[in-house]
């Protein structure tokens, strides 16, 4: 089964906004192992539209329509489908409730215009909306099928799983196979090395897909089943992951939706542990993704960004000589920065940076993306030295960022181990 | 002069890669004054790519194609638009001489099949590409335009303005236009704001266009003038900028490409001010934005991220007595953390934000997104209290990072003054 994508609004033909919906929409299609033979967008224009509706449905059995679904009068995506194949528009009794119900719950004003929402072409299943008022809907026409939402990512991200793809799977129940998915989210590796780890692995006799998706500074490797029963489709998948467990190992740092600094955060709270950081080259960048995962205050202590070596004198007490012995890219610094600064926090842990981040100030013994990263217990003090990051001042910030919090995660899982 | 824009990979219609080349070209087309009729994305597939240059080609005048111009097997887009059109290829020797120069030059192993990036259909007038060995193309084909371009995005943006955009003018002469745009970035008021306090402008008079991009946290107005002369479009712009300088006036952050952390380090290492921040909601963003530009260190001293209580009587100074009575969200500790992290670093300012970022900790009184932002120059100490920043965790962080630098940005420029 074959679908074409459709995206509707003069935002995105002007370029004031980018698409993220046809992305999005493919990959989820892909899930279910429908192929997309075209993604089009159209401005709000009813002989666009018209166009775009009769070459998609020359070349795909089904199509997603998202946008042009709103109240004000430049929204004419229902009007303009209803009149490409010569459907009147009705109006869906339960939906002008909702819409009328949030109004009401919101102490919005209600104008007429706002009806308009819940008018559908003759013959259209609803799709209802659970977050917003402008319910979408399905469409057969002459053996094919169009589903229609409105163009809001977060709305596409609940209607196409909830509302189209079941559509679908009832529209052409040939095409409807149990899906059953992984992802494993990989750093410190490069696609080509994840590739080479796992050639050994016979996925097609395994009945599962790979695929790798590079999301930097992360390589995402997705595995995906389809069968006839949801069993086989488990089990399968079952099989491979620990397939791909086994010959990843700690180059995983998390599945699906986690992300390392939620996955470090977890670990932390579970075990009531407390960290500091002192940073150098990141910036700030660590203890920024570490705030961003709600509750971070139940571990998170204290950040300090010495980027002069005064502060790294004051605040972490590295000492002067230290510094201009070594130098404050070292591994001598790295390591007294975490633990000076897990000692004057008085947390579990501590988590250092210091490197060139460029563009100047990169010498032939330490080229610019030298980096140090260290961690300190209280007990022991780890220190990793990095030499391979490239690119420009940010893409080294953020590599450095994730080498330190993938020592931390490893920290905490035992892969990082006293003695070692 | 109507364009359609088609993007070709597998790895869009796969959704492996989010499309953004088309949302630049239509913008950049935009600015051209050329509408956009249609975008398109299809696979490496020879009979999708002929459909879709055979669907644009019948809405649009000139067509923009990107992707598929790499050296391996799947990547035919030269030989599919050949077979399109009917034009056999021909190797360029300028490109092929171009293709092996940068091998030698990065010392890579020659093999046969980088020549095929030298082959363009018949009739085609090449386009140099300055940054890498895919060359692109333009064709005249039966009074229409095509001009091909790699899929790069970095590599987009350089051969589009370069390369696409002067052939067009100069193909279409009758839709060459002389174009001037500006930028202006602004922060600390919403999109229908700005529109009001421009409303009594007379753009059409003045023959100038008005766009409002809204990039969160920031708002971005731009101008457009197309006009015969390039003095007259100058000469328009000037009087359109004038304008909206005088109503939108320190609501103006930067220009065209600027960043505000970008304003804020240049106007800091211009006037030699050195600067230090102390961070509570925040958790580091400030002084990682500060970070990313080059050169930080001449100004940027220290960063303290004092989340815990302990932190902010260690390294601030903040009285534990002050945050017993006032909170550590509250006006007062806000300003005892300017001042105390300027005092302690030893810089000319001191910035701090503190406040809840949510999605707990809110109160009646302070509830989720109250927000204290303050800035000390050893003179006098500016606070500012917001409670307006909704949505979620992340873009309270943003708006509060944005609010900060703004305050040092008007503070360097004299828009906040001593006894104010």
């Amino acid at each position: 089964m074959k679908v074409g994508i459709l995206t509707i609004g003069n935002e995105l033909t002007s370029g004031k906004t980018q698409d993220t919906n046809s992305s999005y929409i493919a990959r989820e299609l892909q899930v279910q192992g429908w192929p997309v033979a075209v993604m089009m967008s159209v401005g709000d224009d009813d002989a666009a539209i018209k166009e775009a509706l009769d070459h998609i449905l020359s070349l795909a059995d089904a199509l997603i329509v998202t946008g042009g679904l709103g109240p004000t009068s430049d929204d004419i995506t229902t009007a303009a489908i209803g009149r490409a194949f010569g459907r009147k528009l009705y109006t869906d009794e339960t939906c002008l409730k909702h819409i009328r119900e949030i109004f009401s719950q919101f102490r919005l004003k209600w104008t007429d215009n706002n009806a308009k929402q819940a008018l559908f072409p003759e013959g259209a299943e609803t799709i209802f909306n659970p977050v917003g008022t402008a319910w979408g809907f399905a469409l057969r026409v002459e053996g094919k099928v169009i589903a229609v939402i409105p163009g809001v990512p977060a709305e596409v991200k609940i209607m196409l799983p909830e509302g189209v793809i079941p559509f679908f799977r009832k529209a052409f129940p040939q095409a409807a196979q149990h899906v059953a998915a992984r992802i494993f989210k990989v750093f410190g590796i490069s696609e080509a090395g994840v590739d080479k780890l796992l050639s050994d692995i016979d996925f097609k006799g395994l009945g599962v897909e790979i695929g790798f998706y590079p999301n930097f500074p992360e390589i995402h490797v997705q595995l995906k089943v389809r069968t006839s029963t949801e069993a086989e489709a488990r089990a399968r998948l079952a099989r491979a992951e620990a397939e791909v467990t086994d010959r990843l190992r700690d180059n995983i740092f998390g599945h699906d939706e986690q992300t390392l600094e939620g996955v470090v955060a977890a670990l932390l709270t579970e075990r009531g542990l407390t960290l500091a950081v002192a940073e150098s080259l990141t910036g700030g960048l660590i203890t920024d993704r570490l705030t961003d995962i709600p509750g971070s205050s139940k571990f998170f202590e204290r950040g300090c960004v010495t980027y002069s070596n005064q502060s790294k004198t004051d605040l972490l007490g590295v000492p002067e000589e230290m510094l201009r012995e070594h130098g404050a890219v070292s591994e001598q610094t790295a390591v007294r920065m975490a633990e000076g600064v897990r000692a004057l926090a008085g947390t579990n842990l501590g988590l250092s940076t210091t490197g060139i981040a460029g563009p100047d100030g990169g010498t032939a013994e330490k080229p610019v993306g030298t980096v140090y990263v260290a961690l300190s217990d209280g007990k022991d003090t780890f220190c990793r030295h990095y030499d391979t990051f490239r690119w420009d001042r940010r893409r080294i910030k953020v590599l450095s960022s994730q080498a330190a919090l993938l020592m931390v995660k490893r920290y905490l899982t035992g892969e990082i181990r006293h003695g070692q």
